[in-house]
């Protein structure tokens, strides 16, 4: 059993409508390529005492977490100062990054930007990666910013400082099959292939198929017999392509 | 103080980073027009007993919780028995969805499709929309398909049912500003301008602007007085433009 992780998606502006939220798909690739299983994701408003309760349960409950959002110079980026609460540390500020903020701005550096250099006490900032700015983490949570392509940027980096544990495999055959006409099928697959996640995904107005049944698991050639089992069951003119095995 | 929401996404395929989620930012959109404050998303997978234990959660500190997911045919469908789970009843099949699935299918019907006649014991099939199938409630949780043109097509018909409360309005000022150096600003503004969220979102390699910062509350007049401090405190020249008043 690989690793299991949850996201706490951070921001009032997901929430409204303002804008839509792009990191979840991109983390969950991510950690599906590395065999790491996300298993929850939260999405609450810039409210520190919301964050401080949420990352409170989910460190707990999930063997890493991954925060999005919230930490830039204004009044509405609270996440550092509430995951410090979350965590019952002061915010302290690393003398390192405010060398650099300093450097950076010169005398138009303002509060706001000093924030920036502030992280809770003995939280580790993870330098040496491609992003030119540290990763900060504090024990089993990983701090990452809101805006889409730093975030991915920033994935990138943690890569391989995450590592890998047993990659998942997955597997899809797309079908002209009617969705509920299968639906005993696919359950009872399901249950002759310990470790396989089957899935159907039914399409509408889809001029190529109606349903893609997936085969998710760690065992290769399990979900390859999975994949295999679906195929020989179906009648042929229902199926339209299947992934290489 | 109008009413508050949360939405509860279910499904493997958007953990696995199989399917960009899509439905949130439609319910927000949807939501915030209507003056309704949601609060608060989960993504969860297809799992019997988390959804029951959230929607446990949500319901009692929500006014409204709207599911995503998990109402097909088939076997990782477990969305209405686990709601039902939630609120301790039992399920039951709808006499009325059983006969038209029938008279759907005909003799081609499978248990599969007949799970798709069942709901909690009590819940409500809310009739006369122009989905041409009944959205099901039980007391506060309405409970949505997953694919997103469905979805979106169902919230339409919910608008009128739900009716609205005192709207959200919302004005956003673009700027040249850098980020930093106007948070003492629009933390001052939000102070100064009470029932108004003033949020800021730095946009990176944008040749048109670097920051934009939104004025949000039910209160019109107070958003506009909000949205005018700030054109009048910053610099002619790093607006770039505002919404009309």
């Amino acid at each position: 059993m690989g690793r299991t992780a949850a996201a706490l998606v951070i921001g009032n502006e997901i929430l409204t409508g303002k804008v839509q939220e792009a990191n979840v798909a991109a983390l969950a690739v991510e950690l599906f390529g590395l065999g790491i299983a996300l298993q929850r994701v939260i999405v609450c408003p810039d409210d520190p005492a919301v964050i401080a309760r949420d990352v409170g349960e989910l460190r707990g409950r999930f063997d890493l977490v991954f925060t999005s959002g919230g930490v830039g110079p204004t009044h509405d980026d609270v996440t550092v100062p509430a995951i410090a609460a979350a965590f019952g540390r002061p915010v302290v500020r690393d003398p390192v990054l405010e060398a650099r903020l300093r450097s950076h701005f010169g005398a138009a550096i303002t509060d706001g930007h000093l924030r920036m250099a502030e992280l809770p006490e003995g939280g580790e900032l993870v330098v040496g990666t491609s992003t030119g700015w540290p990763l900060l983490r504090i024990e089993n949570v990983w701090v990452l910013p809101g805006v889409p392509d730093i975030f991915k940027n920033r994935l990138t980096a943690l890569r391989e400082r995450l590592g890998s544990d047993t990659p998942f495999h997955t597997r899809a055959v797309y079908t002209r099959a009617d969705e509920g006409s299968i639906a005993a099928l696919l359950e009872q697959i399901e249950r002759a292939h310990a470790g396989v996640a089957v899935g159907s995904y039914p399409r509408f107005g889809d001029p190529e198929y109606t349903v893609k049944v997936t085969f998710d698991g760690t065992d290769l050639s399990a979900v390859r017999r999975a994949m295999q089992a679906c195929i020989e069951a179906l009648p042929a003119e229902q199926i339209v392509r299947a992934d290489p095995a």
